[in-house]
């Protein structure tokens, strides 16, 4: 039985808190593509294992690392000088003994590795030429034999936990956190390219509140090909404000707003970009230095290290914990006793996975109740996506969920 | 004039809260391998630029990607079979304009990284064979020349924030901080390595602490030429954990302690190494995804996601502020009127990096104590730093401070 | 004024020599292809400098390392597990001094190489896929820089020799050397993959004579995707088989033929490739390894050591010099009173490229015609080719010139 | 019975032909290092598999790349500013099955392959520092699994042919074949380093015989913190040029001879390096591109194309038959009547490498001999060897064999 406690969350309710600081890098940002790319490759990886083998084998794609080029933007057109170059790195299980016919079988793991990056960045990335501007590159590797082994043995039961490790997670998204997070989804959704094909997808969203305002600093990769002059590039930003002040109207909840795009630019130096990319000049990224699970970087609420891009989703605590601490958060968070609500999960390694050390729920109840009004409730929907956890794995396997 | 804030800890004291998860990855894991890499290389990149042109260029080698070996520990001594590979990254100023010849003057970058990656590993991993175990490739790149320039521009005065970011520190250390941060201190110590040679520099101490009970989880990388029998291998771990439970004493105050060494361990596995790291047998690293620039990972406390290690130390808020919240906070703990006490420091992009748009100091008095009893001399502590950022920074190109 | 002298080849006719050994490595060779990439990086480059600058700057990229992938092919279809790294190194200006701005321009010398690699793969091997069975990576390096002002300078004057070096060249190609050459042309013709798809683009043929028989043994990858059993396999060697000996009746000119395909095939063991060729298993290639600039490998005969792939066609004498020596004596044994020619050019380094320290015809008359008959008409043949030498620097820029 | 054909020589006397080229790429010279690390590497694996196993098993590590660095030599000493990048590849057996444990036992492979090329390096250039100047990468990987059992399968036995192709040789040397290789070794003498330490290894030797005049051109790198001054490096120039006539006269037989080293200067541009090789700055090399097994490229001679460095010495017909030609035709050239004498050797793929399908001796007979005073010793001298083969391999085993 699962160690499940219920607690009050020992703090102001964050929209009544006097600072807040909320972070989005968007899906262009550099640590972004290496999460994607990751993740995308763990996809492939799960979905190329189960045709082979029916199963999914151990595997971390979480390393990624992308060594940025070099560029020549030009207001009405550039090129690329330097590729972007993509290390695909991670251990994956590459080899396995056909009990049948007593031979090693080796898998496509890094011919599917690289198609799924190549795949991944063609679709993120809709102004690179994957032809010249990219290289990717792949070192995946066999991991330690002992852990292929036991991860094998495994597989018809609940997976145990790899690590001691824990995953967090809070319901509901803050006024500025919804702000943050719709903003960039805003300038990267088809919608808003159709209209402004200038706005890039290296965008990062970095929103303040003080009090009830909010500043949202926002900075936007423009991209050369749709801006001719230095008035065009204006105009992107102008129409890409208006868009973002109009969507957060929604969101707004009764705070105030101040938004500024590109505020670094001056005659010298603007964000122009060929590709819509700093990553095209000289910007790294690696995986799991940028948004948590639920995408967003919140330094004033506890948060987890760990990567959870590109981790294998059947037994790394790393990365089910902290998908699962935000889904249970999210659930409970609806429940109308709950006002907020913060998840942790720490797992036991070596013990299955739905028998965490300890899951922690900690509530801020809604005016009028208290936690006694929470307590059963909430630990029932843990207890049932406990039992259910098999199929989180599954839409994980499936690409269904968002890990950054 | 700085905008310096100090507030109310809205918390329980850290040591009263029920449940507390505190880890530390020891200077042998993979990640921490890249964070000490990364800095390195930064600090020598430093040295250099000042040695030929007087001031530090503008350089970030905070991208380190480690992509595991494989290795055939044995009892006794096994060897390894494909080496670790490093990858460096980043970017960093490699030419400059040398304004009475004319000329472009190309700095040694490169093999620099590469010395000072190297001169890390020899020192940092004892039982490495550099000439065979380790490759270490570079791909570090040439900034953007905008930025180049805007750096260059401001050599003489105060420098301006890079970017709109923030640090976060916190003081003093909690029980099972202190525990967790002495006991990889000791296990990596010269004298522990004198009397139990066996032990790696791969270790990996995870604390929770539930009310006044610490639990340490210690995953110990064993040296296998010190072990010539599982029965010495046994003893290695028993003489880490007796002298693991010694050193706690110092800190413990009152608290109960349990240590668990390689709990992993059974009959086909045990945590056995060649060169004293996973990094030999496929576990993968990367800069900025272990402990945070005080030295821990700390999921309750607030965290900063940048990385502080290969941050170029002149401009770089992710990690001057990092740093220097740390060391506020660490010096306002120690005024009498607080027990503890909470930093946060937000950046003006293009502003001095001694304007921060707010420093935040938030306290939890002494008893007897009030706020009004701590403001003043709080804020004191903070401005006589922000007066005094410029020696944090020397100290940081001297390689004085630890960032991870 | 150039110095030709025309003398009289001291051998017997080489189709009457008792032993000839003659030897292609077909397109989908790994040396092959290495080739292959190297003149197209060339080329592209060439074209990229002149739409840039209006003049070819200094390169050579006759540096292409293949490492073979690993592969599983099966009858009817496998897969590639470990895709084909090819690394393109060499070097090429990158950067001008653009004089009106005094701004340094960079070139985009690596996106435009790691682009002419990929379409070459593209059209050389048709069966593989670029997706993911192939990684392009590109370390082309500035040269010295020196060397670059000195190409500089010259640009509008006649190109000098870039070396102490010579090529070399015959004509008319011996009967073995006929066969062999269209040989691999026919197997790797779109009239032959139309009617026999499975042969792939790997093929090595050697060719031995001894006195009057001519011994064809023949190593060519099949595709297992258009053979779904050995017999299907079978069948395509005997379809290759048949063809080719049809296609040598041509050139036999009273020779007897024999012609073994994969003769090392056995059970366990047949030439069966996933994209027809061996690169994809290990079989690694290198640039000037393989066939000379007229496309073969004639031990007998004098050879050039110099790789002429993907050297510059400005100044480059292993390269210019190779071909022109192939293009003066396929013109001299063209006069009626020329049997066999072999040409010879020694280059001065530093002097203009017209102007060669010797230019050696070697003649074998025809029966009925001494030297003298020869000698006025043969040196004219070079002296016009020497005053039209930038004809075939054009000619190679165009990619109008077979390399290997 | 090996097929052994004693022939006549059909030409004049080397020395006697009006024109003569021979070339010699010094030990340092980018194409020789990658030549001299192949070799390492492949004896280092001989002397890992014979120590783990008893047997040298499959191997041919005839590809590395060398991608030239950056360099900034100044007179009295400069730097590197990017490290010389080595990539070996090539395969090798890595994985062999323990028919007792029935478990894949992995070798070595890449840790030794880096090991050995290491030290080489050291070996080769004085002046180089390897923990800064140079990366050494590698990609070796696993040949096809179906050669490797063949290998396997054969090791008792005398071992078969890999592959059709052949070996070439001649002896003795032509004095300008002499001269051309005495003077490198001169200049790479410990002993004329100790006199001159300017000079550095990177010496291309070019001998032009016209009649009796014999004309040296050398490229010589002088290593700048042994020149303070232009007027040093012009001294190291001078001795070396005294020590290379000196020398020159042993072999010199009537020959008249002229030296030029480094014509190319001037007083923009001198050969200075840091680090005695042109790799510093941009100079890529591969292997086989440079001096056939005997030490020169002679394109007066027949040639063999077949990279001798790297490949296997157990059954690599392209490396033990180029070897074992050369030992042929040196024994039979030191018959008294044998004036000079040239030997080719053919292989059947498949066949014992005892029995190549031709082995052929053609000798210009001493004046007063004939064809028939030969034939029989000729072929006597040709059968022991054959008889011998394995000691041969056995010598290469040991790296007492030099192959470039």
């Amino acid at each position: 039985m699962a160690n499940i406690v219920v607690k009050k969350l020992e703090r102001t309710p964050i929209d009544e808190t006097p600072v807040e600081i909320v972070e989005r890098k968007g899906i262009g940002h550099p640590d972004s593509i290496c999460d994607g790319i990751a993740e995308s490759v763990s996809v492939a990886l799960c979905k190329m294992y189960k045709e082979k083998l029916g199963v999914v084998l151990h595997h971390n794609t979480d390393q990624v690392e992308l060594v940025g080029g070099y560029a020549y933007p030009k207001l009405g057109g550039g090129c690329m000088i330097n590729p972007i170059y993509v290390l695909l790195s991670g251990r994956a299980t590459a080899e396995v003994l056909d009990k049948e016919t007593g031979k090693i079988v080796k898998l496509p793991v890094n011919t599917t590795a690289v198609n799924a990056a190549r795949e991944y960045l063609k679709k993120a990335l809709r102004n690179i030429d994957l032809e010249k501007d990219v290289v990717v590159d792949c070192r995946i590797g066999q991991g330690s034999v002992d852990l292929v082994e036991v991860f094998d043995r495994k597989r018809s039961e609940i997976p145990h936990a790899n690590d001691t490790s824990f995953g967090v997670g809070h319901a509901p998204l803050s006024t500025t956190e919804k702000i943050v997070l719709e903003t960039e989804k805003l300038l990267n959704s088809a919608e808003l390219k159709a209209i402004v094909p200038g706005v890039g997808e290296d965008i990062k969203v970095m929103g303040l509140r003080e009090g009830k305002k909010i500043t949202l600093t926002i900075a936007m990769a423009v991209v050369d090909k749709y801006a001719d002059s230095l008035e065009e590039y204006e105009k992107v930003k102008e129409m890409a404000h208006k868009k973002v002040v109009e969507n957060a109207q929604k969101y707004l909840n009764g705070h105030e707003l101040e938004v500024f795009i590109n505020t670094a630019d001056d005659e010298e130096c603007i964000f122009l970009t060929v590709t819509g990319t700093s990553a095209e000049m000289g910007d790294d990224g690696s995986v799991g230095r940028g948004n948590r699970a639920n995408g967003l970087i919140t330094p004033f609420r506890p948060m987890s290290m760990e990567a959870t891009s590109g981790k294998n989703p059947i037994n790394h605590i790393g990365k089910i914990y902290n998908i699962l601490s935000n889904i249970i958060a999210s659930d409970v968070a609806e429940l109308e006793e709950v006002k907020e609500c913060q998840i942790r999960i720490l797992s036991q390694i070596g013990k299955p996975i739905t028998e965490p050390k300890i899951l922690s729920i900690e509530v801020i109840p809604e005016n009028g109740f208290t936690l006694d009004d929470v307590t059963k409730k909430a630990t029932e929907v843990a207890e049932k996506w406990l039992d259910n956890i098999q199929n989180v794995t599954e839409k994980i396997v499936e690409g269904k969920v968002t890990t950054f």
